[in-house]
């Protein structure tokens, strides 16, 4: 297996199918990626390891997720040089706001760039890597392109078939 | 100078001044405290180690002060099995709530104990490690029923001056 | 059956469910508690008695648990000088935004510890209570340090299975 | 000098500024009115007695005002049988949005009428308590007439005023 | 059938179920009421003529209720010299919050007391016109406080039910 | 003068600061308009007249502007058949955003087009009134192109002030 | 078929079943429209290419709905002079919040008239549309007279049906 | 001059000073970078044609700033393969929150990665391009750790010379 270019890092396994979109979408881009359980609370002498030796093993992009108080990608950006994508997960109570804000309004100084909540986030938060990772990478490069062109194409399908449902 | 039973850490030198009151109220009750600048983003080695050492050290109370996606809380009270108390510090554009929020809605495990956002809380903040400290205290303890008192007292005198100026 | 050493109070006995969790953590701790249904608004006279006896009856720690304009924390500080932990509960059309403010946003002098919204709340507020304990409790010290490496543990654990379940 | 039909309490003597539109308001009316400072958790045997004891002493509406984790209201509303009237005031890092809730959502069961956070809230306080007490008095019904023809009188010249300054 | 002392208004026919407490506790009081469904946007002139006319008609207290841009409520109170009384309905994407700020925050000059969004507060907002109506009626009187008395019998036996099934 | 084609409403004369670019916007585009203060509150049957006449009177767009429990824009719908645009005027303790919420939450059957908060609501409400009208008239719809083509022009010179300020 | 004279843009063919109301009250109207699937982000330079065209194809008035994020309202309206109004979708962590700032919070320039989030909203766009036709199409303005009636007739069949299951 | 590897767009000039802190970083780090005014709204076609064309001109990272329904960082996404930072701008009634759902709550298929609200934000976008271009550039990787440790060594000092003001 090739080594792992995007390192996936939740904050519990129980968001893993919240996350599965960003999996996929790094599989589909054939990107080789690492997923990880670390919590920045239960675990934080790991987390703080892994982030430190991420750049060392040849991880070039760091994507973190996590719910309510998600400390889990300031605590990545904390110990790594690497870019550091955060993803509020949907949960408890206030439905992720929490998790958004804990992830997004970081202080200045430690940057963390962060995504949606919750699934299309997930999304996003691998597009963005893979974004990042093609500026050296040009093969990656058409792939994405042609992520974009399919999108753009499923989008006109859909609208026909509204057409169709329609009858106009 | 006696050894510190409390300790307050802020995340930056500029909550201070909002800090102000738990330096006051622990001063006021006698309660010998440390007061440390320190960030869980930018130097998160040293609240680590801090935190750890802090049971040792003869602390009791943690109390950690930050704002915006405010985890210097959470990753406090990751590191140690004392008491640790959070507050949020009102700042940039939503005021507090962000801190709130990264400070109160911690997962199951770590737990914080959470006041109001700014003085008030810095305030009860103090008053609550206090509460705790006189558990073994009775000297403490009948300073903060002292404290108690004079709070009836000052509402009271409060009301009995509102009456003077309405000429009731 | 032991004497409690910490008291959870509910403003009503269908919040039961929710607080479950802090139950079980002080159970699975071996700190003897009582559960009480009582309410700050219809039966406002019992929770100020029981707050009142609660420190000569032997308890250390109050753990008040509440929905909506959730007085029940604040109403409980008022009338003891022990610490106090509220419990936000879910509820109602704002979901424990309105029982959050209501309880965190204690006015300086009558301090409360809120933790997080729901069942994650309720464990931590079970937790904090027993990290207050174990400042003179060394055997509970030691339970909370087992606890505290098996969150750890089962942590690993689940980053183990995960590893797994993606053929990693 | 009247006995008092009206009650204002509030939970701080620096709320009176943003109070007075009440007092003022009921001046207007003609309805003799207490003003008075308690706090639900500073001095709450103080409360519980007043809102016990008001009925007895011929108040018929109790207007109270607080801000933060308004709980006020809510507890006068436990301690008597009267109409009750909560006023959240303006303050703090939420400016009032915790004062509204804590203030309006109240379980079933103890019942608080609420007005609009800050002056706005204060004045029509005073104007539903006139409300609830016209029912029995029809001078002071007729007043409140009066008063709503001069607000359409007062919107009117406004509405003219602005034509001229527009050169309409 | 008795002439209605309180009359009920909601915007919609969806809204009676949600509704019903208020009508259930006017009914064990046995206050007699009148239920109506007129709308403030689409039947404004039917709201007018009906909120004007309450007062010959015998009505003491007008409570509506009304979900998203709840505006029911405040023109009801614009019509009318009566106390009102709003309760925010639950519905659509903002959960009633919308419907909360709608209904609480009216401009000074026209009074509305809000209850709590949805059943609790259509319960309370019964509460709160049996109140006022109490106020010139001893027998209502009694029977509220014999209401108040069943809801603390109420809290003690679930606390005592608690704790059989706690075994403590 | 021109009999006008627009009316601006507002519910109180102290929001005429805050809608002056609605007004301001009209005038640049020479479309004549009304300005006038009522309140849905306090003059409610003169805001139903006025709305109930506007189209007879050649009024074609009716603009209404209001803050807090902001009603003014529904009942102006309520009450004709022609396209009704609201702004929530900045404001009160929510700062606007209640008006934002009582005035875009319409239920089904009664539209009003709402625009942002404030002064740039205030602005887009001229602009949409415009483009309504410029449906039919040629002259106006190439003063609007005008417009949209000064704004171009303003952006491009905005960024080449910027570029030497820089002095890139 | 008749040429459209409304276009009802939608982010996501998963938005269709939401944008329903809309599509099924122009058709009550009989006002022909057209109904597209055409993302802002997507395609964009189809949304650009359709807007821009739109005027020239005899469309009179363009309706936009999205979620999340909801950009197509005004990408739609800065390429054309036509009204354009903005549906928030339902959808997401943040139930339609998102979508309702992103399309309500204009900047001055680029109007767009805002219905509610979600069904009423959809509801409300086709009804603004058809106003703004019906200032030049009489024919339609009497059948939104008689949309006006039925709504008024059913309101009072609701209250009616109420009175009978309410046996008053 | 060098050309640049980050561009950073603003929606308005009035923004600049916002924005500042990211520009200032940028040029501490030595990476050379465009300052364009250009708005998603006013000026699309401009906002489009350079997005589209810069990566060809040598760009590697865009930044976005915008306030209110901030679209232009999506908008920019829509239109290049690069990676794309958005950076929501405080201002106007909602005060950033807004702007903030608005740049990050996109939907999935096109990517902006967030950072706080106002100038900590700005920071951080520069500083979050800055740990993208260092994956191709040692150098700029050195100067990064350097900028790290200096932001420990001024929490070092500050915390230092907070123990002089505090005699500890």
């Amino acid at each position: 297996m090739e080594k792992p270019k995007v390192a996936i890092l939740m904050g519990s396994k129980s968001d893993a199918e919240k996350i599965k979109p960003a999996v996929d979408t790094l599989n589909d881009l054939q990107i080789p990626c690492a997923v990880r359980v670390m919590s920045a609370h239960r675990t934080p002498a790991k987390v703080a390891e892994f982030a430190g030796n991420a750049e060392a093993e040849g991880i070039q992009v760091l994507i973190a997720a996590a719910g309510m108080a998600a400390h889990l990608a300031g605590v990545v950006a904390a110990h790594t040089m690497l870019p550091v994508i955060g993803i509020p997960v949907q949960g408890g109570a206030l439905n992720g706001l929490d998790a958004l804000l804990a992830t997004v309004q970081m202080p200045g100084g430690i940057p963390v760039g962060t995504t949606a909540i919750g699934g299309a986030g997930a999304k996003n938060a691998a597009l963005l890597a893979a974004r990042i990772i093609a500026l050296q990478d040009k093969e990656l490069r058409q792939r994405l392109q042609k992520d974009r062109e399919n999108q753009e194409d499923s989008v006109s399908q859909a609208d026909q078939s509204l057409q169709q449902e329609l009858g106009l």
